[in-house]
């Protein structure tokens, strides 16, 4: 290997974080009146200064395949990052999943408060379909606007949205309160939409950027779904086996919830089959793109690895 | 005048009804995995069968300006209308203005709980998007791209989403419970940002649907901002005069709440002399589309002395 994956991760990150960090500043943009300082301090605190920026990195290391350099592709890599830390903010609700902790940090309601972290959302999410209009996202407006329509696709009721939906449900909050007994079929929809839809349209959108070829495309796809459950299975394990202190967040949370996940459903070892399986399935969708594939298959083994 | 604006309003309404019905249908979109069921009821709850539908009538209506049908403007009219819905979810939530009735109706989380409202109100907010991302929306990329710029700024931190943050600090929510003593200005500026900014990006976006010039642009602008600030002081006029039967929601308690509207800050006949003038300037606005701005001019009126 004649790269770091670290350094590429640290690279992507940073230039995402500096984008952010410009999106969200003080000044009002045209067509704004004023942002307000407390909305805003709250939209920082849910976005900047945390977060591997793993979906930045797979919108520019995808980007990077079609010769587009990471400069024309952070301001997409920025958005769906927006569309992320929104999904946290709302998803650490006390009325969702009543988190405290995120990042190593005190979650948006806890350090403001409620009313506040719900409009950060709000405002994250809406933020992020502002950068994708913006030429400096793409020349085209015509790819601009496939980029609107994948991450909404995505992001919103038939994925992301749905999935935390799914999720709460699972748990048994609309059911009297005991966790559904959820056949393999309905964790792997679930898992899908919550966590595998966004990484997954990270790649596309990469594609997108760099005018691939349906084929390409479409391999891309593949890779980022298997990436995709590959990154929620290690999750699950990570959720059993973890320590808060290595992942930032609490832990032991789904066994307390019996809630079903790969990993309760299949069992430990099985599950890291299936992890291991995954891996190689997206290292083989990158095939046609050769060597210039080794960075997305290193990250896929990165993913299914990671402590945190 | 040889049309009626009640069967206009009637008609824009009953287009958008149909288009949001088209757009919360169960069945799942490419890109979309399935849709949760219990999600679509609670969307549907929150966007169908209620309100004015003012700002679809005012997208139909700009564009109509510009001889553009209005089933070519209904996407876009349907994706504001989106926009609105949402915020009313995430407005009526217990951590934000905590209201139990809509429309005459049980607000979603009462209808529904906490959590899903929140998601079918990010949701819908994802949705706008989406259906602004679609070739029915209009043929040309980039004019789609336009109007998502044009919505995203109007409804995000710089507008709407701003706009009730300026509205729970104007409560006193942030600093002891003690309504803020605001200036007219900050008070515009609230007004202008949380319910101004879409009402005016509705007849913008009609405009960016007609093509229209720089100019017919900017005159509907003004007609919009003209027409928004109308609208809010109607609603503060409302919240004193008009009885719960009436408005479908709660009244008195902007005077319960001790919050400065223009009405508690000019008092009653001050207020009703601004709103007229309002009125005035909306329709003086229109005088470069001459006698085709007579719906325009006359919607202005109505807002106004609208009684629910």
């Amino acid at each position: 290997m004649t790269f770091s994956l670290k350094d590429r991760l640290d690279a992507s990150a940073a230039a995402t974080e500096a984008r952010l960090a410009l999106a969200l500043a003080d000044a009002a943009l045209p067509g704004e009146r004023l942002r307000p300082e407390r909305l805003m301090a709250a939209m920082r605190h849910g976005a900047l200064g945390g977060g591997k920026r793993l979906r930045p990195f797979l919108v520019i290391e995808s980007a990077a395949l079609f010769g587009i350099p990471a400069d024309q592709a952070v301001t997409a890599a920025t958005a769906i990052e927006c569309i992320h830390c929104y999904s946290l903010v709302h998803d650490d609700l006390p009325a969702m999943d009543d988190d405290d902790l995120r990042r190593g940090r005190p979650t948006v309601h806890r350090a403001f408060d409620e009313a506040t972290a719900i409009l950060a959302g709000d405002g994250l999410l809406t933020l992020a379909f502002d950068l994708l209009a913006g030429e400096d996202a793409h020349p085209d407006p015509a790819v601009r606007i496939a980029l609107v329509r994948a991450l909404a696709r995505a992001s919103g009721i038939g994925g992301m949205v749905g999935g935390q939906m799914l999720d709460l449900a699972a748990e048994g909050r609309f059911s009297g309160g005991t966790p559904l007994a959820l056949a393999e079929d309905a964790i792997r929809d679930l898992q899908a939409m919550k966590t595998g839809a966004l990484l997954a349209v990270s790649v596309e959108a990469g594609a997108l950027l760099g005018g691939a070829t349906a084929d390409e495309r479409a391999a891309l796809l593949a890779y980022g779904r298997a990436l995709g459950a590959a990154f929620q299975i290690a999750d699950d394990i990570l959720d059993v086996e973890g320590t808060a202190e290595e992942v930032g967040k609490k832990v032991g949370k789904d066994a307390a919830a019996g809630k079903a996940t790969l990993v309760s459903r299949l069992g430990l070892p099985a599950a890291r089959t299936l992890l291991d399986r995954l891996v190689a399935d997206a290292s083989a969708a990158l095939a046609p793109f050769g060597a210039r594939g080794a960075v997305l298959a290193e990250a896929a083994l990165f993913v299914a690895n990671r402590r945190n």
